[in-house]
Order: structure tokens, then C-alpha cells, then sequence
């Protein structure tokens, strides 16, 4: 039986079919509205519009922020305020006729790594997503780590160095602090200043330099850019070294946009993990990219959705 | 059926008989030998003396150090080097005729809390022990966090200030170098040079200032004493604050010889968590002592014994 995820982001309404073997049949868009009614009828209409003509056993949003599981409610979504304390279960799933369950973003592309992509084969995966900010999920034993309430994995929000700079949260020193696309933007201008001679000091004379703009140009040779990625990867790696010692994963994943840096980001992640983490932990761990990309919203969504018994339409 | 829980420590082997409803039966105690063959000999001599007219299902030695699960070895244990290496399970399961299986004491103190103590009401608790090292253990989803390799839950070794003081691992800010028994006495000894006229300072120029020492001092009121315990207890908070972000544990408990220094420790540790742990998760944790104090090592490791089909031979 297939089921429908839901990639519920900021600006975009994304819902497709999901075969068991993580085939992504129909997808359909739409813009995000910016309104509570407006957004709740954008997701059933992405869902009546991907699902027509298919058998569907579920459906899954996967949204950005915190959830209720137990509630099936969002409770705080920095970019998505319209959706905050509204009872989605209640009022989409008869509309929808399906079972309908909610999760956190993060959690679910982890999920769809898990079932579909980079962590396929193995039982124990770290999942971490580098954006504008960032954020993770994880699988022990085979268990997505949902916590108590379903707002377990905020990877992102884990102290690395408490005295660091402030982050988006209110703290000081969270991985998303210091290694997030924020977090690179915010020291490629830094250090465009300190070397205006560099490329990205030359980009940063004629206009803001962005995220992006630092991994092109990164990759382009330009060392104060490298220098950039290098910091943003140790200080990933000073994060993940923490999630190996804790979870002793087979790998740890990397996606989101600011993992397109690739390996100039990663190479210097392992190198940390590698002084900081503990044997056998980090003789065993991979860390690589993701494989799903965009997808893994729409695909990590469709294979949390669950029948009425409880169980994953598509399977454990 | 009841099972026989083994804690091999560096001074003492202690091994008992425990009932599936946590009753220690028959407790014997043996000091380690310091050679592979006398520690080998005192863990069957413990085993053979405790379950003596006992019927017991299974056995378990919970052993300080890292242990590589598949193959039931422990390959590192700095405070027991006698043990690193050995096949443990070949040489003593004949002898003892139960099956036999190894685990980290600290992931056995934390299903000991699970089982028996703090956490028997709930499905997701985070166990730190704070003695000479902070170790740790985590159930989530009521599962025994034992990673890839059984290496998982080293929470002492999660980096919470990067550049921070030197661990014993080799590496910097461990939560380890900041909140355990031993970086208490550190920082005891430091601010007693600080503060000659404190009772830290009047002590230290006695003799040396142990971490007991400055535990004491503070529930006498020294107020150079309190001021080690705080900070303490403030990066005891970072690390679990990150620890609660990851896991939205319904529990963090907190055990070992340090945690006897109680709610000085606690206290300033939970106004950490509350700063930087997220709602919901911050919320609903409960920051509080373990109770099962010194019998959680055989509590829990004959907890984690299992029968000949892989199942706990006292329950799940």
C-alpha cells in the first residue's frame, strides 16, 4: 500500500505518493499561505490533488518546528507561525478520509534517509541538516528518536561551546550557532572584511555575500571562502564528534543546503570527529552526505504515515 | 526466574542474586585482582557464591570501560586494564554454565534506574553518573541505547566548550573536565589559592582538598565550597540541556559519588536546563538524584542478563 507525504516548508506546500519502496509516484506544489485557513486548505488541496487517482493507507506532514505528538498539534514554527496550536488532525483528516499524522521536519528526512537513501542498510543513523538553521533526527536500533513528547532530535540546539556566539534560540554556542548556513553567511562577511583582497572580500565590495556565495566560490579555489568552510565543518564535526560518542552510529548523514559544500565542509567535520570522538565509535562511523535531497521531506513524510493501527504503511 | 547481575570495578567485584521484581537476594563482594587470570577467577568465585542455592536464568557483568558488544569484550578500561582484551564470555561461560553477557556499568547503572529505580514509571530517561568520570546511559522509547557496537551513551565525552580544560580522554570541554568528581576537586583546590580564608582556603593549607571535601564544606555553608558546586552544576546543566534537546526524556538522573552533593549541584544545573533546553522538552523533564545508589551496578547488570533465546531473563 502507498501513503502520501506532506513537506509543509515556508514557502512551499509540497505532497506526494509513496510507494513502499520509496518511489515517489506524483508530486504536487503549492506556495504556502500565510494564514491558518489558507495553509490548511493548501494541504488538502496538495493532498487531493497528488493522491487522486492512487490508493493511499496514510498521510504524514512533516513540519518545520516543535511538535505535540500525543496532541498531533504544532506548538512553535519560527517560519511557519500560521499553523502554531492548530488542531491539523481534526481538521484535515476528515476532509482527507485518511489517517493523518504529524512530525517534525527533520525527523522525518531522517526517517527517509533511513528507509530510502544513505542509511538504507544500517540500523543506527544520525541525521543532520545544515540550513538556515539546523536540525536532525535519529534512528537507534532501528527507532526513530521521537522523545517523550516528539521533540526529540533538535541536534541543532546542543551546546558545543557555551561562551560561543548567540544564537536564534536565545542561547549561546548551539551547533546551529556556528556551523548552521546562517552561521557561514555571518563569518564569510566577517571574514570578507579581514581580507578584502580575497575573492569573497571582492564579492563583499559589491554587494552582500551570502551562504552560497562563500561554497561557489569555496570551491572556485578562493582561500578566505575555504577558510570559512573549514571553520563552519570543525565546528560541525565538534557536534557530531558529541552524537557519535552518544549514539556509536553506523553514519552520520549531512544534508540541507549547506551541505552542497560537500566535502570541503565534511573533511574537516571527519577531522574533528576523528580527534574528538572515542574507539570504537569513530573507527566505525561514516560521515558523508545525504543521498534524497529536496525529496527526503516528501519521502520521510510518506513513511511515517501510519494506518489505524498504529503501524507505518510502509512498512518498519 | 531470578539472574545473577555482576559489577566488576576497579577495587571490588560485587555480585548478586536479583529477583525480577529487583530484590537483591545474596550479595558477595571480592577485591580485583590486578592480573587477567585473578580477575577471571574472582568474577566465577563471586558468580559460583552469590547463586549458590539460588535458580538464576542468566548472568551479566557490567565492566568500566568501552566494550565491543558483538563480540562480548571489553577492549578499553582505563581503571581495570587486567580485563581489556580478554574473551570473557569463552572463559567463563563453561565454567559458570549460564549464558553470559557483558555490558558498559554505567549503560547497566541506567537500566538499573530504568528497571528498578528512578525511571520505573517512564519509558525515557537519561542517566548520568558523576564519580572520578562522568559516565552515562540513556532509554529511549524503553530501549537500552547501546549503539552499533554497544559503545553508545558515553555522555561524559560530549564536547560542551570546545576550547575548554583538558579531559582525560585527550581532548578539551568534555562534560567530563567540567561537572565530574574530579573537576570539582580541580576547581576546589584552585579557588581554596583563591580564597585562603574560606573553609576551602583554611583546609587547603592543611592538606589536599578532595571533591568530598568541598561537597562537605558547602552543606556546612562555605561559601567559596557552594561556588565550586554551582559552577559545576551549571556545566553539568549545559551537557544535559543538550541532552534533553536530543532526547525529550521524561527523567534526567543523576547518580554516582559527586551527585551525593544533591539539589547545591542540582539546582544550579536545572536553571541551565531551563535556559537552555527547548519547550516543550524543557518543560517536562524532571532533573533529579537516581535512587538506587551503589547496588545499581549488580541491580542493573543482572537486569540486562539474558536467556539462551537473546530475551532479558528478568523482563523487558
Amino acid at each position: 500500500m502507498n501513503a502520501i507525504g506532506v513537506d509543509v516548508g515556508g514557502t512551499k506546500i509540497a505532497a506526494g505518493v509513496v510507494t513502499p519502496e520509496g518511489e515517489l509516484l506524483n508530486e504536487v506544489r503549492y506556495p504556502t499561505a500565510n494564514t491558518p485557513e489558507g495553509v490548511v486548505e493548501g494541504i488538502a488541496r496538495a493532498v487531493a490533488e497528488a493522491g487522486d487517482g492512487y490508493e493511499a493507507g496514510g498521510v504524514c506532514l512533516a513540519v518545520p518546528g516543535l511538535i505535540l505528538a500525543q496532541e498531533n498539534k504544532v506548538i512553535f514554527s519560527p517560519n511557519l507561525h500560521a499553523i502554531e496550536g492548530i488542531p491539523l488532525k481534526d481538521e484535515l483528516e476528515p476532509e482527507i478520509g485518511l489517517p493523518l499524522t504529524i512530525e517534525n521536519d527533520a525527523n522525518a528526512a531522517a526517517w527517509g534517509e533511513f528507509r530510502f537513501g544513505a542509511g538504507s542498510e544500517i540500523e543506527h543513523l544520525v541525521f543532520v541538516t545544515l540550513g538556515t538553521g539546523v536540525g536532525g533526527g535519529v534512528i537507534s536500533h532501528g527507532v526513530l528518536l521521537r522523545g517523550a513528547q516528539g521533540a526529540g532530535g533538535e541536534l541543532g540546539h546542543v551546546t558545543i561551546q557555551a561562551n560561543g556566539p548567540r544564537c536564534k534560540c536565545g542561547n549561546r554556542g548551539c551547533l546551529e550557532a556556528l556551523a548552521s548556513g546562517s552561521a557561514i553567511q555571518r563569518r564569510g562577511r566577517e571574514v570578507a572584511r579581514e581580507r578584502p583582497d580575497s575573492g569573497l572580500g571582492r564579492l563583499a565590495a559589491e554587494r552582500g555575500v551570502g551562504g552560497e556565495d562563500v561554497s561557489r566560490l569555496a570551491r572556485e579555489g578562493d582561500e578566505a571562502a575555504i577558510s570559512v568552510l573549514e571553520e563552519a565543518g570543525m565546528w560541525l564535526g565538534v557536534g557530531v564528534a558529541g552524537f557519535v560518542n552518544i549514539f556509536n552510529p553506523e553514519m552520520v548523514a549531512v544534508g540541507g543546503g549547506a551541505a552542497e559544500a560537500g566535502e570541503l565542509l565534511l573533511k574537516s567535520a571527519r577531522r574533528e570527529v576523528h580527534l574528538r570522538a572515542r574507539s570504537p565509535s569513530r573507527d566505525l562511523v561514516e560521515v558523508r552526505t545525504a543521498t534524497l535531497g529536496p525529496e527526503s521531506g516528501v519521502l520521510g513524510a510518506a513513511a511515517l504515515a501510519r494506518d489505524p493501527s498504529g503501524e507505518y504503511v510502509l512498512g518498519p
